[in-house]
């Protein structure tokens, strides 16, 4: 209804592991079943919690080979049908099985370790991370779709009951259940179909690293969002001074400013400052998860990559409410799968 | 090395559940880490068994679109690490989860269910199921990379231990580690690259039915299949009769038979007689399962549409020895997922 169609040629549709978490696959042909869309192709795919990125960059792949003209990309993830056990055991499936997981550690346990070498090699404190939680649930107690639609304070993230040394459980994005979904199709048939302007697809770039995080160069540093995102430049022939807003993978506090200086939105090692000052606020330089992110929005570890897209759009149409941003014209979704094993980052015009 | 390329662009990976199996997810990260090919894209497709098939689609559509060139499509999956009983309820991830599988139902199930609606109907017969086994394993007693590579009598498959009335062990494919690939490329590029002339994908279809047996209007019947081998047909621009030989999902002997008069080889309900009359063997008017089908080579659930591809190309180029049939120009490979839910369908030439 929103994207003004009344009949969809395909699908694609992310899912970390409906198998872990609910014992259902074959996620592609229970969407089209469950939607009445069968016998239309319907396919899942999956890069952990970069599934959903994925589903984007495949539907753009379907739509500007010709196969397909207009195209539905989603996401989706259950994770409550599973206690915390139970989900912490499934999420570990996007680390390395043979050399992380079956070890005992986890992915509170991955990124604290990250956090604490980011904090060694650059300073980065206690309180920066925690800021990066209390600006988006600042954010996202604007977002009525939100999990955790309420403030927080920085003495409360400090305080909060700790998970992994130095992350409290308000560093850490929740299990939520949750699905996102998208309309592409080519430009030129895009302006007769929604009352709104089309918003263009400019910029797609997707890597890899090491599944383990042992195997990296740098603990500091997350390379495979630094390698889409220079892709996803390249294709839009911009930078990262062009973008207006972005959506990135706050699955933790620490992650945020790692991948803001991955994308280019600061200086190696400057996340944490960046935002100490105040730069990836609403009203900053260059705001960052205005929907509330992963933290305060929620992570449907399958469906975020595209609900990232959703907020993207909604800014870029003057629809975000309380949380609008002023003159938005470009936007960046950046979606990443385990300790960034896998990113996605695409731009909208 | 056998497609002469030394650099691949994108990864295309197909994957039923590796969270059930081996708990471990994020294959498409995985396999480019371990193959060294970080940080190019890599995704995992899963369309249940039909996985391989839906990444061989997604690599075309990843070629013909421009978005990259060289691109490695394939499928795994690691099915013993779990035993009987883990397997049985990893592989029911296929079915429709609440309204089959909790109820208890399993493959073998849902397909002996297909076969006595079948036989009442047309009249196939519990001689004609088995001989869809004999001949396979006929076919896979040739083929070096069988996984049970001997033939089997009539006798032998009839008196086999019941599994799921009227199939018996030796009517259902096998439990099975394994993985297959290959590589796609622009056709005026593929020239200069391998010693063996290039092998065009001239067809491709996709499709999706009901995610439960009881939902469909005829329980005879894998229109998923039928739609598939239209849309694939009308773009290569042949039809049924135009097929040398097909490679098709016989996951149960009544699925090939089913399979075979989806496909159009056949009138609907006589393919049982087809395959007592010989029509499907090597020196038929329709070879089917050259390779010995999913039944005698194998089938790693995930793997198995590509592993499809793997047989034709074999038989186009002239390489599938002892099973080689005469004057091979046109290959069909059909890839199913659950009881039909989902079915790709790919013809070379």
């Amino acid at each position: 209804a929103n994207a003004g169609v009344d009949k969809i040629e395909a699908i694609f549709v992310g899912c970390m592991t409906g198998g872990m978490f609910t014992q259902q696959e074959h996620i592609g042909a229970m969407v089209a079943d469950y939607l009445g869309m069968a016998p239309i192709p319907a396919t899942r795919t999956e890069s952990a919690c970069a599934s959903a990125g994925t589903a984007f960059r495949a539907g753009l792949m379907a739509v500007a080979s010709g196969y397909h003209d207009v195209v539905m990309v989603g996401g989706v993830e259950k994770m409550t049908d599973v206690d915390g056990a139970g989900a912490t055991t499934a999420l570990a499936a996007a680390s390395d099985r043979e050399y992380e997981a079956f070890h005992g550690v986890t992915f509170p346990g991955l990124y604290a370790m990250m956090a604490n070498a980011h904090m060694a090699r650059y300073g980065t404190t206690r309180e920066q991370l925690a800021m990066v939680s209390v600006k988006n649930h600042a954010n996202g107690a604007k977002n009525p779709h939100g999990q955790y639609p309420f403030p927080v304070t920085l003495e409360q993230v400090i305080g909060s009951v700790g998970v992994a040394d130095p992350l409290g459980v308000l560093d850490c994005s929740p299990i939520t259940d949750g699905a996102a979904a998208a309309i592409l199709c080519p430009l030129d048939k895009a302006a007769g179909l929604s009352r709104f302007a089309p918003i263009r697809v400019t910029g797609s770039g997707q890597a890899t690293d090491t599944l383990a995080l042992h195997q990296r160069k740098d603990l500091t540093a997350i390379e495979s969002a630094a390698v889409a995102a220079q892709a996803a430049y390249g294709m839009a022939g911009i930078g990262p001074s062009d973008i207006d807003c972005a959506e990135v993978h706050d699955c933790f506090t620490i992650a945020e400013i790692m991948v803001m200086e991955a994308l280019g939105f600061c200086e190696k090692g400057m996340g944490g400052k960046a935002v100490e000052a105040g730069e990836t606020q609403l009203d900053g330089r260059i705001p960052i998860n205005t929907s509330g992110g992963l933290k305060s929005k929620g992570h449907p570890v399958g469906a975020t990559g595209v609900a990232q897209i959703v907020e993207c759009v909604k800014q870029l149409r003057g629809e975000a409410g309380d949380r609008q941003i002023a003159n938005a014209k470009r936007a960046l979704a950046q979606n990443m799968g385990g300790t960034g094993a896998s990113s996605t980052v695409h731009i909208l015009e």
